[in-house]
């Protein structure tokens, strides 16, 4: 059989990257020849997460059609924010822990998705549903994935799952996982060496809704006034993008991963139906969102109804 | 919590059935609080195995969002298949083994697709997973529904897992799996009291496809000539049929459970297309398909590339 490229979404973050790498191995086991893959740069918090359980990063690329004719997608399934030419090759596998939207195909195939707060979650069931042992390393990664997409645990979309999950992976790890979560998601916050452009396009995603596009960046920080105060240098690089994309509205969301608070940046002819979705008003562009760190379960659903009408 | 219905598709089979009744089981033991509904009549094949296992036919509805806000599918995903109002509630979950079209959701949801012969060979691992016993009487109406999906493990769809569930169900079940089945298959491929309008509606599905909209029925028979020597008939019918629905092709399938070959009526503007799509011409509008059991793996797959260009 031939090669087959294990994937997870553009803008990668560590549920992503990990959870390429942790499929792509339990498949290999299984007896398929396959290769973990990225879309997009690894960052900070990802970084930290490889360099400490000493593992590479995937290979980078941006198509996929040209070396295989089946891929399979991890952490995303909408065709946007996977590789520019996934039309072209038949998906194969979807292992994904967010809304269904934008894919479809012509054959069936095994689509696991479940609403928990990570792919990592769902992975560890896979390995044990076909008595695959995971490599201390490979938990890790997984474990990493887990306190990333749950701010360790305090993100509500963070299940009894997740937490349960968690648990064992940090014990074939060997790390505690508040110590080592809290040192990951700090070293994720550092934004002192990333350029503008780097800032809204780090962890950003797009999405459609009743044909309208818009696009959600958001950035973790200790501090979210480090990163409001470039609101003036980041108006009109986000302008640009929306004008370049064709986009509607563009959210681009600073979470304070300590206090567990959002303040967002909004721009775009849409940008007032996203604050009444919020049912508040756009201060200078500005929107607070007290409570809110969840893109996939506290934004893009509000977004999304408000759009539908 | 508010009741969930659970309901597979319109036009409903063996396994739409029998999985509607088992996963609404399942849930139940699992502390939700489900009633199995269907959106249409019981064929023949199901009422057997229904009146075989001492089991009701779940209760008829054609909307849903009248009495819940929420709902899971089963066998089935796109939306064209399902009950008319299902944009008005929320899908919670989907069990189902066909490809996926036309299906999103606003939020992340529990999609179980799997690339097997039959819903409930997926619907027997939840159980295993759940740690829940399989009443005798819902084993018999699972194991049913794999012996239809696979035309008694003869159908290319079926699989080694397949094969594997349906043991294990007939022995709870306590009956022998061949001779039940053959029973089951000629109980539903007596034609003798269907209505012409029976015939094209009772296992009936619409596809879209780059545009264009198609319909496949579907009739098990002993004798195809049986249902072909009404062709004169059924050409009008199924004329109607494209008109009133304005689809582009309509593909009338009667395929022989002996010999395991089919014989198909094809009508609607894109018949040559279809034709050409299988190497072959019509003649006097009917396409022989030798070897062609499989609506979803021997049919859809090569009209909808034919369609995709």
């Amino acid at each position: 059989m031939s090669k087959v490229l294990v994937l997870g979404h553009k803008n990668p973050d560590t549920d992503t990257i990990a959870s390429a790498i942790a499929y792509a191995y339990l498949k290999e086991k299984m007896g398929m020849d396959t290769e973990a893959v990225r879309l997009g740069e690894i960052n900070n918090e990802t970084a930290y997460a490889l360099d400490k359980f000493g593992y590479g990063a995937p290979r980078l690329v941006s198509r996929v059609s040209e070396e295989v004719k089946q891929v399979i997608l991890v952490d995303h399934n909408e065709r946007q924010q996977s590789a520019d030419d996934i039309q072209e090759v038949q998906v194969i596998e979807v292992v994904d822990h967010h809304r269904i939207s934008n894919f479809e195909t012509a054959d069936p195939l095994y689509f696991r998705a479940e609403p928990v707060g990570c792919t990592a979650t769902i992975l560890l069931k896979l390995y044990k549903e076909n008595s695959v042992e995971i490599p201390q390393e490979i938990a890790g990664l997984m474990l990493s994935a887990i306190i990333s997409d749950s701010l360790l645990f305090k993100s509500p979309t963070c299940t009894d799952q997740d937490i349960q999950a968690a648990k064992e992976l940090a014990e074939i790890a060997g790390v505690d996982a508040e110590d080592y979560g809290l040192a990951m998601l700090k070293a994720g916050a550092d934004l002192s060496n990333k350029t503008l452009e780097e800032l809204i396009s780090l962890d950003s995603k797009e999405f459609e809704a009743a044909g309208k596009r818009f696009e959600v960046a958001q950035v973790n920080a200790i501090d979210t006034d480090d990163v409001m105060n470039r609101q003036k240098e980041l108006e009109p690089l986000l302008e640009r993008t929306i004008a370049d994309k064709g986009l509607d509205l563009f959210v681009f969301v600073a979470t304070d991963i300590l206090n567990s608070n959002s303040t967002a940046l909004v721009l775009g002819k849409e940008a007032d139906t996203a604050a009444q979705a919020f049912r508040t008003e756009l201060q200078d562009n500005r929107l607070e969102m007290p409570g809110v760190v969840s893109r996939k379960k506290q934004i893009i659903p509000v977004i999304t109804e408000a759009f539908k009408g």
